[in-house]
This record gives structure tokens, sequence and C-alpha cells, in this order.
């Protein structure tokens, strides 16, 4: 069992490095205007999600505002009595309930917004060709840049019941991440490292694909 | 009524707010070579409106660079003796002077002066589709990313008495902002933290109209 | 006559503000790869200019990387011995020596390479329609949004006395700038501040016209 | 024989400057993901290079995330027992075991990937009639902006050995870099400021060619 202290220093460890990826990820015009969200497991059985709270303008975000779920998305703990989960938590609880996922990030950047928009129809965003590939690690395989990623674009809806039984259903064909259409992208991994360079290198591959024509 | 020395202190806060925008819209170049101008509401009854003064670098924006001015635009206080009022202080002040805004803000980047400029004949530009959208507090409707905003877009005029009185005539129809062609927007809030969201929200959006081709 | 403390402190004070501009620039990819120039008049007669030493990284310079220069661009005093003024000097000089003038820049931006470089045969760049062209103070009139400027381009050449020729013989019609071919703008002001107004009024203005479709 | 203290005082020193190096390039974009890898010459007989570990975060790299490896490639001294050369080292000791060469970049811009890609199957990419070209130092040639700058693309191949190879091979002909279709662009100098220059000259040609419509 965990000494309570190590705990607590943990969650305040936790807490200041997804504060330091917000800040970061807001100066790349990633997560403006309060969008996006960012979560960490903080333990698998009982699922126990550290996510960032609704509505939070990113640039500011601080170590006050996150709220702690369970894998309903119900609140098990604020930091004060105004904060509330954002309506995108349960996409990151049916992720972050997987085998090895540590961290989910979500961005909403314009190349993934229009990207996402553009080939939503065909429902999913073809990459090859590139070597930024090989900084998606997935599961049981050797990604080279000849990997063909097919990365999954879902219509965008209000209705996050659906949208998170929807990526349940199709986890074991995710890529470590997908597409809502004109929304954003989602990204995860087995920690935060694992989760900021899946994002950074599938942001990466939207400019490549948008400059080159796509 | 308010004690003298709460008032100082909100007034500092104030400066202090719009100075850190200032110079987080001037790295974003939305506010390069001295453009915009950003105000808040002091008072409702009697306006009181405090706005950045004329022709100031906003890079370089400090606690000096305010006026107070009131309903009219008239000037009612100004740090230094040099410093005037901005000739787009009655756009501030028309929209300043409605009930629920608190804030209004006017940013001038590239991607706002090449739409409303190219879309200045149709009169409004047209926005759908995008989750975005939700970043847009409307009055008395619950937005979606399916809800169709259609920004107003103002021929430019050096007349400001005129435009400030079209923006007067329109107020109820406005999205919580409008464009002036080859300019820029407007875009306001219950509060500077909701006019920032606007603006990014907006400004997220036209770069989203322009990677898309239109 | 100057007393000496005053003037030093001034030195300081100019050499402090080019600094901060270099710094700015080099963020904004304006002067990468020890490209750009930065000059300002110390005295008009006799011609003295404190101007950047030739090859110098932009984001590290440092008070230390600075020499004065006479009229016809001849070393008058160098930070240390193996300082030498740039090849692009003269063009400097040219302009300092002209009654009114207290800075000078050279950035050398992509958007102003790009566009430059494709309307170099018709001679100029023609901007008209937009509020940003108010950034720009022109001698004796009034500007406006609908002022049309014709912003001259001149070949490249690595002869600079003849473009420094050519740049003093259409000093008159030039609107406070003006481009080289495929290498960038020169723009400058009454003082550091307004040559830096003017520089961010045009590469605002390039952006523009590159993503109108120009 | 180089005296132990001043050898460690350079180790140190150049550490910081690769690592300063690191954070820029990251914030620039062009070395996302884990991307990128930057080399220095310690000595040239026997060769001593001192590389970026594998996989380092450029945003977060530090003076532990360093190895140094010999003409093979081979580990030397590594920092911390989990540290490995990365899999491209092998192109960086191809290069900096030449005479005159005394650091080698590789950086992974969206630029260098969407133009390396496209112009593949030509085997080159074509630069000719920009200033810029002046940032780089040819050996034996005095470059102007009309010099024609050929620089190699190389076919991506996740076999470094034969790509190490096809390098040294062509060494003499390379304008001191040379781009991997897909991935991106190799360039070194006699020195860090060479190499750091020789980079953004190039990532800032290759930005005006994407927007000249190359």
């Amino acid at each position: 069992m965990l000494d309570f202290k190590q705990t607590d220093t943990n969650l305040h460890k936790n807490k200041a490095d997804i504060v330091a990826l917000s800040h970061l990820f807001y100066a790349k015009n990633w997560s403006l205007a309060t969008s996006s969200n960012y979560s960490m497991v903080l333990s698998k059985d009982p699922l126990r999600v550290l996510i960032t709270a609704s509505g939070k303008d990113k640039q500011f975000l601080c170590e006050n505002d996150f709220v702690t779920v369970d894998a309903n998305g119900d609140l098990i703990d604020a930091q004060n009595s105004e904060h509330k989960q954002s309506a995108e938590t349960l996409l990151h609880t049916a992720i972050a309930a997987r085998p090895g996922v540590g961290a989910v990030l979500h961005t909403h950047s314009v190349a993934s917004t229009v990207l996402s928009n553009k080939y939503c129809s065909k429902g999913h965003l073809e990459i090859q060709g590139f070597e930024m590939i090989k900084a998606i690690s997935l599961d049981n395989m050797k990604v080279s840049h000849e990997t063909c990623i097919k990365l999954p674009i879902f219509a965008n809806s209000q209705d996050m019941v659906a949208l998170s039984k929807l990526v349940d259903q199709n986890y074991d064909s995710l890529p470590k991440g997908f597409l809502i259409a004109g929304h954003g992208l989602y990204a995860w991994g087995k920690d935060l490292s694992e989760a900021k360079r899946h994002i950074e290198g599938y942001e990466f591959l939207f400019e490549v694909l948008l400059k080159s024509g796509f």
C-alpha cells in the first residue's frame, strides 16, 4: 500500500507536470479559448483519474484547477466546490481504463480541426512516408517511416456517452490517438512524456499534410 | 458606495490584467505596430470606461498607458497630460454601455484582416461545424458545434461616429463580436476573461477558415 | 555642447534599446542566420551613426556588438578591433543623413523575400485598403486606409555603392521604406519607436498580401 | 596535451551551448517529439564526438543527456548507464571526421519534411536568387545571392550504415548540408555558431520556397 505522504508528493508532481504542459500547448496555439483537457491515471483499480476541471484558461492553468474522477467520470475529489468535470471526461476515462495507459491528452489545433473536417467522410486520415511516424509507439509492432497509420476520425457529437462508447469499441485499432471532426486530437501513452510525444508527433504530421496540399 | 481604497486596488488590478493581455496579444501578432485597443467597464451609471491610450506600443504597454472616458468617449481622467483617447474609443463605449458587458477587446490580426476584406461585400462571415464555436457565449441560446454564427463585417471608415452608430443599431444581432473590413475584430464579454475567450475563439476560427480555403 | 556623461548614458540607452529590438525581431523570424542590421543616428553634423557590427547572431546581440561610422560609412569607433561595419552600412548612412531620420532598420523576413522577388519586375509593391497602412507616417500627407502605398523594390546587388546611390536618388518618393528583391525590407523613422512601428506595419501587410493570394 | 581541468570546463561549456540551442530549436518547432540530434567534435585524432543521447525531449534537454562516441559511433562515455547513442549517430560521425567540421546539427522541421519529400525523385533542391544564400559558407568559393545551391536529397532509410556511406561518398559535393526525404535537414560548420547559421539559413530558405509555391 502506498505511503500517504508519497502519494501526496506524487499528486503535487503530476499536477505541476500537467500545468507546465498546459502552458506549452497554449503557447503553441493548441489549447486556445479554454479548449483542451489533460488527464493522468492515479490508480487503475479502482480507476482514479486526475483531470483538468471544466472551462479553465490553459494559459493560466494552476494546481487548483483539477478534479479527480472514477471510471464513470463521477467526481471523487475537487480542489474547490465550484469545479466541475468537463463533458469530455468520459472520453478520457474510457481510454485511461485500458492497460498500459498512464496519461491522455486532448488538443484543439487549427491543423487537426481542418484535416479532421476535410477527411471526416472517409473515416480516417492516412499518414505514410514520414520519419516522424516513428514518434508514435504502437503496441506489438515495430514502426518505421514506411508504416501506414490510419488515424480514425469520429463525427463530432455533444453526446459524450455515445462518443465514448464508440471509442471504447474501436480501442484495439486506435494508433494511440484519434480525431474528432472539426474538434481536435486525442492521444495517449504509458506516461505523460509518451503522451506528449504522441501529441507533438501527430500535430507535426498534420502540419506536414496541410502544407503538402492534403 | 465603494470604499475608495478598494476602488483604487481594483483599478490597479484591472490595469495589470489588461497589460498582461496586451503583451500576450502582441506576442501572438494580433496587436503589432501600435494597433488594437483594450477596455474595461469601471462603472455603468454613469458609464466610466478604462481604455488604452492612443498610439501605445502593445509590446511595452504599462500601467501608465490608460485613460478613463465617459459615455461620449470624452476624457475623464488621464495618467498624464499627453495621453489622448483613441479615435476608436466610441466603438468601445457603444458596446460597454450595454448591460452585461464588462470588457471590450479589439485585435488586428492577419487572418481577420484577410477574411474581413474578402467577405466584406457579403456583409458577414459564416462559421459553422466547428467545436470551437462553443467558446462563444451567446445570450439566450445554447451553442453547439452545429450553431451557425454569422459574424457581421462592417465597411471600414475613418468616421468613428457613424461606425459606432452602426454598431449600436445592430447590437442585438451581434454574436459578441464583429469585423471591420481590412481592419480587424471587436469582441466582448461579461468580464476580461470572457472577452479574451471570445477573441481567442474567433481568431482560432479565422485561421481554420483560411487554412480550409475560405 | 553635450555634456560627456549625458552622451555616454545616451549611448548606453541606445544600444540597450537596439539589443532588445534585435532579440524581438530574431524571435519573430525576421533576423535569422545573422541577417539584418539596425542603426541609430548619434549626431547629424557631422553624421555619426551607431550600427550593428557585421555578422552578429541577432539572437545573442549584446552591447559590445556595435560600431560607429561617419557619412561615408567609414569606421569612427569600434567596441573591439575585430569588429567591421557591414557591407550594407552605406544604405543606412544614405538614409540616416536625411533630415528627420533618427533610426534605420533592415529586416530579412520570409514574406518580404517572397513578395519582393515576385514583384521585382513591376518595380514596386502596391498596398491599399488596409487599416494598417495608417501605421506608416508619411511626410506632408494624412494617411488613411484608402491611401495607396507604392513600396519600391530595387533589384538585389552586391554593389552597395550603386545601391545606396539609387536609394539616395529616389529618397523623396520612398514611403519610409523600400524592398530589395529576394533580400528584405528597409524602414526608418524619426526615432527607434517609429522605425519599429514602420517595420511591424509593413511586415504585417506583407503577411496579409501573401495570405490574400498576392 | 590538454590540461584536464580545461577540458572539463570546455565540456561543460559545449553541453551548455547545445542545451541552449536545443531549447531554441524546440521552440521554433524544428525538434518536436524527441526528433533531432546535435553534436560537437571534442577531438579529431582520435575522433571523439559529443552527441545528444537517443530519444530525449528537446524541450527539456539538460547537461546529463549526452554521450561521447568514437569514429565508429561506439559509446566511449555516457552520463548514465541508461543512455544510448541514437541510430543517426553514424551520420554525425561521418561528417564530424572531416577536416574543418566542429559541429553537426540535425533538425526536423515541417518545411524540410515537405520539400524533401516533394523533390526526392529529382535528387536535390535547387536554391538561387536569395540574399540568404550568403549565410552558407561554402569551401573555396565566394557566395552571392546568384550562387545556385543544389542541396542533395537522399532517400530515407532505416539502414544508417548504408546512409552514412552515401553521405561519406558524396561529401565533397555537399553544400554544408543535405536533406533526407520526409525526414529533415543535416547541416554543419567549423563550430556550433556556424552550424547554427547554416541551419537557420536553410530553414529560412525552405520557408521562402514553400511560400513561393515550390
